[in-house]
């Protein structure tokens, strides 16, 4: 099934540029295919190709699904990027197939990457929806400083991941289901003590996600299925 | 901490020449350093280097764990290796992190990659292995044909995970704890309806990984971490 970004679907019937060479180059779809389109906000569109151009390919919308695939939670997945931005990137492809719904790359005290580029990850993301079949696009924000982070969540359920030796629980047995959800994976080097103080005085918890010692784009990948999981139940 | 894998360091104190040679010249470790060693068997050792040598370095033993790590059941992971081998290797990677006995990779009718090479297996599941300290070393099998495989299964509880449209239960609602586990993983194309009927004759259960759309090597980290979730109720 071949399927494509169109984010103004809804409002005008052709595909972006880049969808339209890719549909008409790439993939060589002609007039009369069958193709389907994300419009990153939970719209399923069923369409036939009208006019396939590279640039701006027309098609007229047969059959439309809202909120598709919406569930009954939001998670928010804050991660240090790590030093081999291979392995963050990872990250981002496996968590958005499992399902994410908001990106924060977080720059910490022991940090070893302070930069990222956002339309590198928005091209990664967009990747793996359109590959794992997601209506909803998640949405990526500017990477920002622990510190200034930290005092602005808005999300109900606050839990953070990190390796000091004090009282945690298992994410998935503490985790509120149907609730919104926000997770903070620190880098290499973990979270400094301050940061997690300043988390827990946040209205943050303590919590672990598992017995296995993790890298962190694997803690990061973890922690998002056992949030879904828990949603599960 | 540098952990080091030395399989006969129960019967002499010397690390392997590959090893030695990570320790002398990469690690640059000096007599009387204090350094950790995994057996590869549940084995986890402290020991001091008495003479550094990049062929074969001797070690003094201060302190023996046995059965380090071990848990109260064994997972087999059988997953047919991606087309781009990146993808398969970091599912060996990931999974050995979060926790496995033993990969086979298999070759399944609609399989895009039929040869992978040993070596390479062996060394990324190693260094994950030492990454994440596990002192057991997950067990790689050769490649072998589904077929053939299917009718040698030794595990009790079967499950494979297919995307055809059949009743299945949620791997982690079914999966027995405590009990060891053998779970199937099919290439990009899905394993063929033969081959899934094969299964379910010889005793496997159909499963779902979750509602979302997995490729094969994110499939195959759900699937063990959903194997392990299920061992911690």
């Amino acid at each position: 099934m071949n399927l494509y970004y169109a984010p103004d679907i809804a409002k005008t019937p052709f595909l972006p540029e880049e969808e339209s060479l890719h549909c008409v180059k790439v993939l060589r779809q002609k007039a009369g295919d069958i193709i389907h389109l994300i419009d990153g906000v939970g719209g399923l569109y069923e369409a036939r190709i009208v006019i396939p151009h590279q640039k701006r390919t027309e098609v007229e919308i047969l059959n439309v699904t809202e909120n598709y695939g919406k569930r009954n939670f939001k998670l928010h997945m804050a991660v240090a990027p790590t030093k081999n931005i291979d392995r963050f990137e990872w990250f981002l492809e496996k968590a958005t197939e499992i399902g994410v719904d908001t990106f924060t790359p977080l720059n910490c005290r022991y940090s070893e990457r302070r930069i990222v580029k956002p339309e590198r990850m928005e091209k990664i993301v967009l990747s793996a929806a359109k590959q794992s079949l997601k209506a909803y696009l998640p949405v990526i924000n500017p990477m920002i400083d622990f510190n200034q982070f930290i005092e602005n969540v808005t999300e109900t359920n606050r839990y953070i991941a990190h390796c000091y030796d004090m009282d945690k629980a298992y994410l998935i047995d503490v985790c509120a289901p149907k609730s919104d959800v926000i997770l903070l994976v620190g880098p290499e080097g973990d979270f400094s003590k301050e940061e997690v103080q300043m988390a827990l005085n946040n209205e943050f918890q303590s919590v672990s996600l598992g017995d296995a010692r993790l890298r962190t784009e694997t803690a990061g990948v973890v922690g998002c299925h056992l949030v879904t999981i828990a949603n599960h139940k």
